[in-house]
């Protein structure tokens, strides 16, 4: 997988707790601590997922010690009667359970601050394994652990997101920072407007990359992001090979692409309305929001984005954006002419440089004769306007995703002064 | 964990892909099957993630094999070079490779649509296992696989959520029902407007309910949801059960439940809306837009929502929305004062029955000498009015999310006529 992997130690992550094996919730702790294993240098084999079943639980670790150097569990550790992480665990190392004077005097703290006792149940937080080194938690009541084996580690982690994340912080992070041994990094660039296929085809043959990288390609229905990762025992290195990869990709894909790593088309968006000094407002219709919310995510965006009007009814068309109703009569409001009305209605009616607008049909049903999923997307500046046309063929949600995405798109395009 | 779950099918599903394994992305195809198994009579031991790499899922496969009765893959079927889940599959079950000529033509068809041949690197997805049952997906270009050892069952499918629970649907429930043993079915009750721990207390004992199902009890930012699950050969008893369970929730807690599984607080404000044949508008600031997306979710919302004027700037609250700009000048954009003008202003000049209108700080700065995290919500109808304040403490994205929330429970209240 990685070019290096094997110099780097090796992790399993196991997530414990039936709501998560149930499916009543989404286990998003595997995710962040695979994130940050790689940036320290570990790999990461297998996350697994698991109930609070004793001999489940006890066959997994014991398993997953015998593959790799560190193990990390998150959940189960709290005090209601179905958490039993700690005990299994105390068992699985042969540790008899002692009272920590820490662990009381923290929860006594936390609860004289709201003039309560420590609630009984929470009594059994204080009984820690003997052999354990305790990570003691002030963000929750459940301390984790760090249990040893030889050479292997194993932490058990609460499962609130929050709690374990600063206990991997605080605990884990700087434990592993001692013993790395190198860096796995990745480079995520972002392009919207094409499909896989047609991207890897102006790409063009993907071995030069490859060589210098792994890649990897995820195709979503907002876009193909590309993936570059690269391992190596010499930090620096690692920069070198992923910003020469990203050149690459640059050369042929720059017009597709939109952002790196974790920025978003509406920074985009944003950065280039500050860099030319320009104002947006927006007319929709058929995101019904969606691109007010998308632009308004970024933090200072009231300096370019006046207003978004969302008109749903022909009768905020016609009245807040002055589309005349007869150009509705006559295209339909879904069309490329009331597209560009809407465009040119928003920019005058609210001041601002430029009016972005959409239109069109998001589903399940139609009022309009028009084809579920057909979209018109407009733009109007003082001396210059446009419109696209999309169709596409999803459910409600998606149509209204992907619409966002197409304008959002549109208006890069054109800040950008880019043909396609 | 269940009540009689030692009746039931086990099964384990393992998602594959390094861009899962290595916490690029989010893995949630995991929990879609786990509750889809749930609902069909199938009790989840394991998920387990893991990456392209043939040993590793040649092993977890097998072990998977070892302990339970229906194996489900996710992911490593596409066309590019590290997708080699269908190989080792074919290796474990020593199947060779033949091509399928129905899997062509499906490709031939889509691609004709869009006038283009079928690119190179798509040929090989018409080469199939010969003793796998083919899952043919016209909602992608990679097939699932069915293979079987004994009585047990392999099912491999794409790692596209979309096309994934299209072969779900179409293939493996409708199988998994010929043999329905029993169901585990869930009850799921969701509340606004209480924290997790004043929720129980106004609810009081729990022993009562915990002894009719099993609950859970998930809070987060926007609200707290109830679980209630119970297991059973007899479906009908269940469905006894649950119903039983849920008065019991509703009884105590009526006034603060929004809905049930998969019911949202903005469908169940828009059924009131029809229900009281009353018209709505939005005037949004700090939620930029969210909440007529959430609105606009729905489909058929048309009919009871006008529009939203996202009115960020304070120009599009005096010039849209007539709040009299010496009143923002007195009291500042975010105020009751501005939150009642604003709804007074959006219901008047959009024509609806009612207006709603949220003003606040979302962060992370503020222009306004109040704090982050204040917002005002205001609601107007002709006769009536209203104005509720909030201090949220969060970052910008859920300070809109928790503003919107309110926003649309204030909504419900005030449609029902409740006081709390």
């Amino acid at each position: 997988m990685f070019n290096d992997e094997k110099v780097l130690p090796q992790a399993e992550i196991i997530a414990i707790g039936n709501e998560v094996i149930s499916g009543l919730i989404q286990d998003t702790n595997g995710r962040y601590l695979s994130q940050q294993l790689h940036l320290l240098g570990v790999n990461v084999l297998r996350i697994t997922a698991i109930g609070d079943d004793k001999n489940c639980i006890s066959r997994v670790v014991e398993d997953a010690l015998e593959r790799v150097d560190i193990v990390i569990t998150t959940g189960g550790l709290g005090s209601t009667y179905d958490d039993i992480t700690k005990d299994v665990l105390a068992q699985i190392f042969n540790s008899k359970m002692i009272l920590d004077n820490r662990v009381r005097s923290m929860l006594e703290v936390t609860f004289k601050k709201r003039s309560q006792k420590i609630p009984a149940n929470l009594h059994s937080q204080y009984e820690v394994p003997e052999d354990a080194t305790i990570l003691y938690n002030n963000k929750g009541t459940a301390p984790g652990f760090l249990f040893k084996r030889d050479e292997k580690k194993l932490f058990s982690l609460p499962g609130v997101p929050l709690e374990m994340e600063h206990l991997f912080d605080t605990y884990i992070a700087s434990d592993l920072k001692k013993i790395q041994k190198g860096v796995i990094d990745h480079r995520i660039i972002k392009t919207v407007g094409l499909t896989e296929a047609s991207l890897w085809e102006k790409f063009g043959p993907v071995e030069p990359l490859a060589k210098l990288v792994t890649v990897a390609s995820l195709p979503s229905y907002l876009g193909v992001k590309i993936r570059l990762s690269y391992c190596s025992k010499n930090t620096e290195q690692v920069k070198i090979r992923l910003k020469e990869a990203e050149l690459m990709v640059m050369t042929s894909l720059g017009k597709w692409v939109y952002g790196k790593d974790n920025e978003t088309l509406e920074g985009k968006v944003g950065e280039l309305l500050k860099e030319k000094g320009k104002t947006l407002a927006v007319a929709e219709s058929c995101t019904g929001g969606l691109i007010g919310h998308r632009l308004t995510e970024e933090p200072g965006s009231s300096s370019y984005f006046l207003e978004s009007l969302v008109a749903y009814s022909n009768e905020a068309k016609t009245g807040r954006l002055e589309v005349p109703s007869a150009l509705i009569k006559k295209h339909g409001a879904v069309s490329r002419e009331v597209a560009l009305a809407m465009a040119e209605g928003i920019r005058k009616t609210s001041g601002a440089d430029i009016g972005l607008s959409v239109t069109g049909v998001a589903g399940p049903g139609s009022s309009d004769k028009k084809l579920v999923g057909t979209v018109f997307i407009g733009i109007s500046e003082e001396k210059k306007s446009n419109c696209e046309d999309f169709i596409f063929y999803n459910d409600r949600s998606r149509n209204k995703e992907r619409s966002a995405q197409a304008a959002l798109n549109l208006l890069r395009r054109w800040l950008l002064n880019l043909k396609m």
